[in-house]
C-alpha cells in the first residue's frame, strides 16, 4: 500500500471508529435542555386587556437570541384538584444550557420587558429545571 | 379548451389558490400545543433513591403514544427569590391538543404508573396550558 493510501485508509478507520461516538455525544447534548417556566398572576386578574398586553410583550421577547423554543399559554380547560389554573399566562422557554439562560436574564430586551410590563403582574413563580428530552 | 383541459386547469388554479392557506393552517396547528407540566414533591425529599425510582417510572411513561415531547428535569442551580426549587422532579409533556392529553390521562400505562409510584410523592402541582410556539 502506498503511503497516501495508508494515510487515507487510516483516516477512514479513525472516522469509522469515532463518528458513532461523536454522534451519540451530539445526540445527548441535543437532548439536554434547560427548561425555564414562568407563571404570571395579574394585578387585575379579570382584565383580558392586561393579559393581552402581557402576551404582546412576551411575543416580542420570544425573539431574543439564545432562546431555543418559546411557548406562550393560558390555562387549559382541564380542572382536577391537583391542577393550578389560577395564573393568567404561562411563559415556557427552552435553552441549550444554564449559560444561555443567564444571557437571556441579562439581555437588554429582557430588562426592557420587565421595565415595561412588570406593573401588570402581582406575582410570578419560576420553575427552572435541567434534564433530558426522552 | 377541452372539457378535460378545463377541469384540469381549474383544479390546478384551485390548488394554487388554496395550498398556501392550507399550509399556513397546518403550520398554525403545528405551533398549537397543549403543555402539561407536573412538579413532584417527594415524601422523602432527601432520598436520591426515591427520586431516581420516580424518574425511572417517568422514563417508561414517556413512551406512551399521544405524547409529542417529554422532558424529565430536576431543579436547576438558579436561585432567585421568584424561583421555586423545592420540588424534586419536573415532568413536562407536549400534546397536540386537549383530546390527546385526555387519552394520556386514561391510558393504562399512566394508570399503572400512578398505582406503582404514587407512594413516593407527597404533593403534585399540575399546570396545563394551551397556546402557541412562537
Amino acid at each position: 500500500m502506498s503511503r497516501r493510501g495508508f494515510v487515507k485508509n487510516s483516516a477512514l478507520a479513525v472516522a469509522a471508529a469515532t463518528t458513532p461516538l461523536a454522534a451519540a455525544g451530539a445526540e445527548t447534548r441535543k437532548k439536554e435542555l434547560f427548561v425555564h417556566h414562568v407563571y404570571f398572576w395579574l394585578k387585575n386578574p379579570g382584565s383580558e386587556a392586561d393579559r393581552n398586553k402581557l402576551i404582546e410583550g412576551l411575543q416580542a421577547l420570544a425573539k431574543v437570541k439564545p432562546i431555543r423554543m418559546a411557548h406562550i399559554g393560558t390555562p387549559a380547560a382541564t380542572n382536577r384538584s391537583v391542577i393550578d389554573r389560577s395564573y393568567a399566562v404561562s411563559w415556557l422557554l427552552f435553552f441549550d444550557n444554564l449559560e444561555d439562560e443567564e444571557i437571556y436574564q441579562k439581555h437588554p430586551e429582557h430588562l426592557k420587558f420587565v421595565e415595561q410590563y412588570s406593573h401588570l403582574w402581582e406575582k410570578v413563580i419560576v420553575y427552572d429545571s435541567v434534564g433530558r428530552k426522552q
